[in-house]
């Protein structure tokens, strides 16, 4: 049998703030984790993320490469940020080419919530189970697949 | 670097019944598992959470506090549940604004499935990927964001 | 208290191509995996799943028993894959009535896509966040729950 070229999850070249907590297993690198912040087990955080303060990433999710999110966020269990639209059909094989996210502050993300790379501006609430596929600019609660403001706030 | 506070998933204070196979890495923490059920890996179930007989959850899952499911039912993959609605524009700072869940018995739930804090009849059956957001009374397959009755059984 | 099985997530009986590369914690078995795969973490692959050549499988996602993938495919992260329609009200106690999937080559499947038991052909696109119901015939993009064509490639 060929013999695999086995890696394993990790916390690596990672800038942590004071007092952060981590629950294992979880996948970390090259990004920056703001003070007290909370990552759960089953995470994983690529190059180039940038977590603000007191920001909690639940168990199950992932952030990917170009996601930057403020302070006081919530990010629920198992969302699934995205990068990449496949704009040419497949992905890119180009990082280049590749979309940045950035959530404002005290933004809530729901559970299993998919968000296409997009701004969200500060205060607003995504429902659990939302794809969000167009910029936030209204403070509000949105929620459906694709994402709709429900009501403001 | 600043240190973090690392925490592993782990099965703590659990109270299991009989017979209970477990796939790890899991993080069980102060709930109670029935008689002969399954529990897939990378799957974290929270406190005061209660299933019941013979109730296999499968890989991906997170059940968090207050869900209390019954016997003979199937959790799928990636299924996740929500207890805090974020009724205030963000997440309850009070645990006892969590809403409760409760799953009947024999209830199935597609794998992918968003369950929202609702009440769910025995024998209903749960279409992967949909949004439960309400309330499920009608014996039935259940499909969609969000979820709707598609056909009684 | 009882004392619980506790199996444990592995590579078991898997046939692996060249050059495959894995990041634990993985749970593989009686799988093949072709030639320069890649497998992200906290990802089950189940007996009876064929992946081709070159194919990535990104962290999170699920593929069951019955699964055939092409070459040059992308499942991105949070992928899951159904088997079991439910159509007898529940889970099918016989594994003889579970359906299969067939993924041609060089498909792109976004993030948190839940995939039916369909069959995919060549080159399609699949947004995040979508549930695929039906069979993929025409190559193009597809987005939604259910999954519609939202454009030709």
């Amino acid at each position: 049998m060929n013999q695999p070229i086995i890696l394993s999850s990790q916390i690596r070249d990672v800038v942590l703030g004071k007092n952060v907590k981590l629950v294992q297993p979880v996948n970390l690198y090259e990004c920056k984790i703001g003070d007290n912040c909370f990552v759960g087990p089953f995470v994983e955080i690529q190059s180039n993320v940038v977590v603000g303060d007191r920001t909690r990433v639940q168990s199950h999710s992932f952030i990917c490469d170009g996601v930057n999110i403020g302070n006081d966020c919530f990010v629920g269990h198992g969302v699934m940020f995205v990068n990449d639209l496949f704009s040419n059909g497949g992905p890119a094989g180009d990082r280049n080419a590749w979309k940045t996210t950035t959530i404002g502050n005290n933004v809530s993300i729901g559970s299993n919530v998919t968000m296409l790379p997009v701004t969200v501006c500060d205060g607003a609430v995504i429902g659990a189970g939302a794809v969000v596929t167009k910029d936030i600019k209204i403070k509000g609660v949105y929620a459906g697949n694709p994402a709709k403001l429900i009501r403001r706030l």
